[in-house]
């Protein structure tokens, strides 16, 4: 069934703005395994980066705030560095992968609840008429996501997550997403953790999702993982264990103002550090900008349709779906000088597999 | 009008289940000082320890997890262990320190908002009059709770209450509410954290009013400090600069099932080692008990009313309040092989200043 989600044609927009709707994606009770172990960087620091003013004013941040006698100085305990996924750290074109994950789960979703199979939107995704499935609802969506990510225990959640992303392919690339991560990106995340700083992702993806993978992937450890989160339901089996379910109840909207929401809830310190590339990460960026000192403020702008995509501003079009890179969003980081990463002229290597 | 709250008559039961409902408790964002710099333990390991079943078993537990020959061994990442607050790392009688804040800030928010005079409940919170407030019934309390805790930016109520903090003592030992914690406590903290053990706080207190003083008090960074907690609500000043208002809107209410659930929001790893004194920590227990390998449980018994406080079992009568260790617990102590701390055997000395 996995044809149905490689060529959707349902409306992008309608996914992306289903996204924030995305309430009960699941957890990673399981261990994980050990910490992503990567080589020596080659080259010296950020070597998948060009010399210029992005990579520049990363070194300049971390040099002042390490540096004792530097009054923007940071002691380590507050050094905390924030970073958007959802085109920040990974692709996020043609369409989200949990989104995609939530598309593809329904088949395994309708053989265990066969009276689902004729229902709506089921019926329409499993038919495979494109035309149809463009024409999908916000409603249908959002049953799609309940059925998909809320109902099991947080281990089956899991299970099936990591079994999933183990296996699914981009269709671009014909790699498992977990390879589209930004490689410059991986390099300032080790670079700031080297310096004493915590790296937590902040995302409107679901927070169980991103778990799962984030501590191999990015060397974020599950407790460190902040993103859009649905309740639990604590219970006991037949033989007196209990087990957490996870529910169709929104607790973070880790989207907009709820990044900074999101940040007081699960961390409480104001970050140093923020990375993001959209209208979604606008407030996280005001709120680590309106602290004292030297403080990060950066996003990164598609205009690599070549090695990756170009989109937003790039294109010199206006562009208001939930998560783009507005004009009005390039206007404030220029007003308020965040420095703005361009994939083209900013990053030597987009992947480590190129 | 601290007399107000010195000698409160009123229903201590009320008062416990009122902060159950403790929503909105607020935020640390300013950076705080370094962790706590204790001095080098004399007398070896765990020296306020008395010999017996409940000191073993922590060394046991710890010295199985850390051995890599050990089938029990625990890899470093997943070493986390979490403690319940009042009465398991600090003093909860006669009232819960924060109800005590609650209580006590009422004067300074009727300052501050006149109208609130002349409105009951907080018109017979400044009366003084005990009959009248031994009768403020469950709305009334969550009132008080709602206007100190509630309304104001993160900022300000961390300043608040590490205001308070500095100067409010106990009644009976005439001292500041956070040299009351357990120095027994204070010692495994530090055992477990010296052998890679993440430490957590998990209470049903408020998690913004734990944070402004758990790291200086227990080492625990805000991060590290899961509670109940309330929502913020993003906003801009004329300025234009953005702030957080804490909100009269519960997301969490770190008890009971609560403690599992908020364990798998706040930090998604089953822990390996569990403290708690009272019924609203049973779940907790019970949830890192369920997990495979060695799983440490334990439970704080207020046995010694010449040291500190007598009550629930070993008062040798039942206690259905909240937050009370029940006969029934006590039971399932028992049956699930969980190891109960006696404070008057197990503790050769309990606060620091002795």
């Amino acid at each position: 069934m996995r044809s149905v989600v490689r060529c959707p044609a349902i409306n992008r927009q309608s996914l992306l703005s289903a996204l924030v709707l995305l309430l009960c994606l699941s957890a990673l009770l399981l261990p994980i395994s050990a910490p992503a172990q990567t080589p020596p960087l080659p080259g010296g620091l950020l070597p998948s980066w060009n010399d210029g003013s992005a990579k520049q004013a990363i070194f300049d941040f971390v040099r002042a705030t390490i540096d004792r006698s530097n009054p923007n100085y940071v002691s380590p305990e507050d050094r905390v560095a924030v970073f958007d996924q959802d085109g920040t750290l990974w692709v996020e074109h043609p369409m989200y992968t949990q989104v995609v994950y939530c598309l593809e789960r329904v088949p395994a979703v309708v053989a265990k609840r066969p009276e689902l199979k004729n229902v709506e939107p089921f019926k329409t995704l499993l038919s495979g008429n494109s035309e149809a499935m463009a024409k999908l609802s916000m409603p249908d969506l959002e049953k799609i996501l309940a059925a998909t990510l809320t109902g099991m225990t947080v281990e089956d959640f899991n299970a099936e997550a990591k079994n999933w992303l183990e296996a699914a392919k981009h269709p671009r690339w014909d790699r498992l997403y977990t390879e589209l991560v930004y490689q410059p990106m991986l390099e300032v995340l080790r670079y700031l953790r080297d310096n004493a700083y915590k790296t937590y992702i902040v995302t409107g993806g679901g927070q169980d999702f991103v778990r799962v993978y984030a501590e191999k992937v990015y060397g974020i450890p599950p407790e460190q993982v902040v993103g859009t989160a649905g309740g639990t339901k604590f219970g006991y089996a037949k033989d007196g264990k209990p087990f957490l379910t996870k529910e169709a109840k929104l607790l973070l909207n880790d989207n907009n103002a709820g990044k900074p929401e999101g940040i007081h809830l699960m961390i409480g310190r104001r970050p140093y550090a923020a990375f993001g590339n959209s209208t979604g990460d606008r407030q996280m960026l005001e709120w680590t900008g309106a602290g004292s000192g030297a403080r990060l403020k950066m996003l990164v702008l598609h205009d690599d349709a070549a090695r990756e995509y170009a989109y937003g501003p790039a294109q010199g079009l206006p562009d208001s779906r939930v998560g783009s890179f507005t004009p009005a969003l390039y206007d404030e980081a220029k007003k308020r000088g965040w420095t703005v990463i361009s994939m083209k002229n900013d990053w030597r290597r987009i992947f480590a597999f190129e």
